[in-house]
């Protein structure tokens, strides 16, 4: 029996085990404010990594950063109420703009210095870039305009959760207009393989792309898509989404160009969004009971080296012999990145800094001690293969050479294994074989733990259709996750209302 | 006479002139939220250049990126108000979290949905960050504790301008912990020299480093230390302030830790701070009556090429020249860096396009036609060099073959060139040798327009005494900047009180 890091395992508790992995990981910690978490360096290092890699990929699109205002005029809800069903209402308003003494040793808003118009905390910025869209674009010369924002933004929430849910959360919002449809609905897409490839290649997660189904859209919008993951308890994640918005949003800011032929014509918008939830659905798809596993391109530190001091003679050698791994290694790249390695001189036991790092999951560990120094050595422990058979910690002692010539190819090789074990896992929790709506509630009953998802054929019923739908899948606590843009075809009948089929959807629990 | 592309030049009206590069560059726009600006595509990515500079510095310092709450609850404050005096009360507040209808089709924050305490938008983070450190500290282990926030935050200013004050701004906070005085003292200097370097080495701008004085501290704070800029109308900008908070913070917040010997003593903590407020002295820096000039170093693009396309046979190879002539550079390095080259083929004339570049700043501008493609040359412009003695645009046609053989250097040429030309108009508008107050007074009653500022020697008053010399200049409109760090030993008396001096300190009208 192999004894873990972490005090609770995923089948024991899998909620309790995602709150230890964020606590014995440093990622993040409760503020004491309302639904707010504080990142701490670890848990934010990772969000900066899914930044700098998504604003690359964002920039090659052709989109420009912008930044608008954190305040939104209540009014321009207002415009946005008459025309969106299902608008929002749970958002942070500011009424006033100054503190005075209560004259009891406390402070209340000033009740001199309340707004006349109160100010919501955007809760995404569709209305007030909407509104720079509007001045911003005239003639068909003007077109396309794409841009995004990086930004908090706020929506209260009854139930938080870190990362998952919480009141004030960092994302980017990309937002674009066009001259026609088409091109908006393949921009749409383009979003969305964007988030596909973000997810895929860089935080090795497989997920599945496709449309969301009508009650799920984005309220405004004409289609929405989104890529769903697999949590390791079989819950989805949806874990980015792509809206086209038509001329919803256009029509109602005005946001109109003159074409070639002279006529005014609104323009066609969309937007997409990713957010610091993608970081829950990293540690619920790469972590094990030992803690978190990150993925070599998201790794802060890449590779961790523990010198192994013991305050005496030999110190200053071990860590001459680090430094100059350290040394050999800032030369190479991978990822198309120069490698990021820490040597972790802190002043604490190297067994308690070894196991910080394993449940960080920096992918490659290194001890080094007198004894590695003198045999040329170093012992290496890959985090995504912490164990050996026989349920011992798998430390390697190999020649330093030998490592330093494959330290790349190692991380190379990290990035793919948790990609292939996490899209093995996925794979073989997807039924494809469910025909009667009987089995499916058969399938979900079965285990409280949730096995997975299942894709079934429907006749995408709307109206009263889909409500009912809806609200027999809720009895189950599922939801219709998305149809998944590459699926076989149907041939068979929907299985809720027994019409032919015309497409495949994702049904599951869901986060 | 040259044809300055601004409606406005410096000398007729600089607050005018000031707006108009921020329009005429594309930089920014009110956004019709209060005190609100959108940062577009041109300043927010010098502010991007900005962050991507301080980042690696202030990493290099051996700080780690974190992110706390937005909100901070009100009695946080009721905490500090009572150990700060000074405090600033005019802070936005959020007192509701849901929007109803008001039933005649308009909206109003829920009266049900009342927060049972109010949260307050950081205007800064000090109190939230220093309960994180009370719970991060334990031992003298755990220090020193040293962490970096990219922030936007909001202090509800009565009249604000673009990026100069603004209701919400972005940027960063270092705050940091220390078990002794001595390592804050060295390590909040160490910060002001971060800035000093930056705002020198990368945006050109040559500043003076020194500590303010008592009554311009930071509140709060045992030390505040800044950064000062002249601006091209003789005004002072405070660029960067960085903080020795001693006690003041650990003590409000119990942030102390057991010493080597057992015993528990608060820690030492510091504070320092740089905001987009930078960009405004960018412009006042460097701009002229063209528009922007941006520091190669900070420059988003840093070379753009402008093909004259006429929509006839030629367009194909002037095109190819053009992604010939950037393909090239795309491997060339400058500032550490690869370089930032643009081909800017928008449907517009090119010389809408040549002005657009121009007035942006953009520091090369290069056209390319069918003559240059069949000479083998480009068309250069030096947006530091614009017009040539006789006032005529100065583009110089040299072969492709020796601009690829140049490029970086010029880029190098022109960000000293920059720097050397505000440091040589700021060195000869600081007056050393004013010994007596009416002397000052006749000094800046002289030009209306601000002749720049004034070294002179004081005793370092304080209390009542001081409050008298901050009122004598209030009626001057004149503000004591700071100490500086380098200057001439004191040999005289003080300028407002006749007493020895004891130190040299920077009088300006300021920002």
């Amino acid at each position: 029996m192999v004894k873990h890091a972490l005090p609770v395992t995923r089948e024991a508790d899998f909620a309790q085990w995602y709150q230890a992995v964020i606590a014995e990981a440093d990622m993040a910690e409760e503020s004491g404010v309302r639904g707010s978490m504080v990142m701490r360096p670890w848990g934010y290092g990772i969000w900066e990594r899914m930044q700098r890699l998504l604003d690359d990929r964002i920039k090659a699109l052709g989109y420009d950063n912008c930044y608008f205002p954190l305040f939104i005029p209540l009014s321009y809800f207002e415009r946005e109420a008459d025309h969106v069903e299902g608008f929002a209402k749970e958002m942070a308003v500011v009424t006033h703009h100054r503190l005075v003494s209560d004259g009891k040793g406390g402070l209340i808003p000033d009740p001199e210095a309340k707004l006349e118009e109160p100010l919501v905390v955007r809760p995404t910025s569709e209305t007030v870039i909407g509104a720079a869209f509007s001045r911003w674009i005239q003639s068909w010369r003007d077109l396309p305009v794409q841009i995004n924002q990086w930004a908090n933004v706020v929506r209260w929430e009854m139930r938080t959760r870190m990362f998952l849910r919480t009141t004030e959360f960092l994302w980017q919002e990309g937002h674009a207009a066009y001259a026609t449809e088409e091109q908006a609905r393949t921009q749409t897409r383009r979003a969305l393989e964007l988030y596909r490839s973000f997810a895929e290649d860089c935080a090795a997660i497989p997920v599945i792309a496709g449309e969301k189904p009508e009650h799920e859209r984005f309220p405004g919008a004409v289609e929405t898509w989104s890529i769903e993951a697999m949590m390791q308890d079989g819950k989805a994640l949806q874990a980015g989404t792509s809206h086209f918005l038509g001329t919803t949003f256009s029509a109602a800011q005005n946001i109109r160009y003159q074409n070639e032929e002279g006529t005014f014509v609104p323009a066609q918008t969309i937007s997409w969004g990713m957010s610091t939830r993608m970081i829950g659905g990293l540690i619920m798809t790469h972590g094990d009971d030992d803690g978190l596993r990150v993925p070599p391109r998201l790794a802060p530190w890449q590779i961790v080296i523990v010198p192994m001091l013991r305050d005496n003679h030999e110190d200053a050698s071990i860590l001459h012999y680090c430094r100059d791994i350290q040394q050999a290694l800032l030369q190479e790249s991978v990822f198309g990145e120069p490698v990021r390695l820490l040597v972790d001189t802190r002043p604490a036991k190297s067994a308690t800094k070894r196991w910080g790092w394993l449940k960080k999951g920096a992918p490659l560990v290194l001890e080094v001690g007198g004894r590695d120094v003198a045999g040329g050595n170093v012992s290496m422990i890959r985090r995504d293969r912490l164990y050996r058979e026989d349920g011992k910690l798998d430390s390697a002692i190999i020649s330093r050479d030998d490592f330093l010539g494959q330290a790349t190819e190692l991380l190379e090789a990290i990035q793919q294994a948790l990609y292939d074990e996490a899209k093995a896992k996925r794979d073989a929790n997807i039924r494809r074989d469910v025909t009667e709506f009987a089995e499916l509630e058969k399938f979900f009953a079965e285990d409280a733990r949730y096995p997975g998802w299942v894709e079934v054929q429907w006749a995408r019923p709307t109206g009263a259709e889909l409500d009912q739908v809806v609200e027999r899948l809720k009895a189950l606590k599922l939801t219709a996750r998305n149809v998944p843009a590459v699926c076989d075809p149907v041939d068979g009948t929907c299985i809720f209302t027994g019409k032919p089929a015309v497409e495949r959807i994702l049904i599951a629990r869901a986060y």
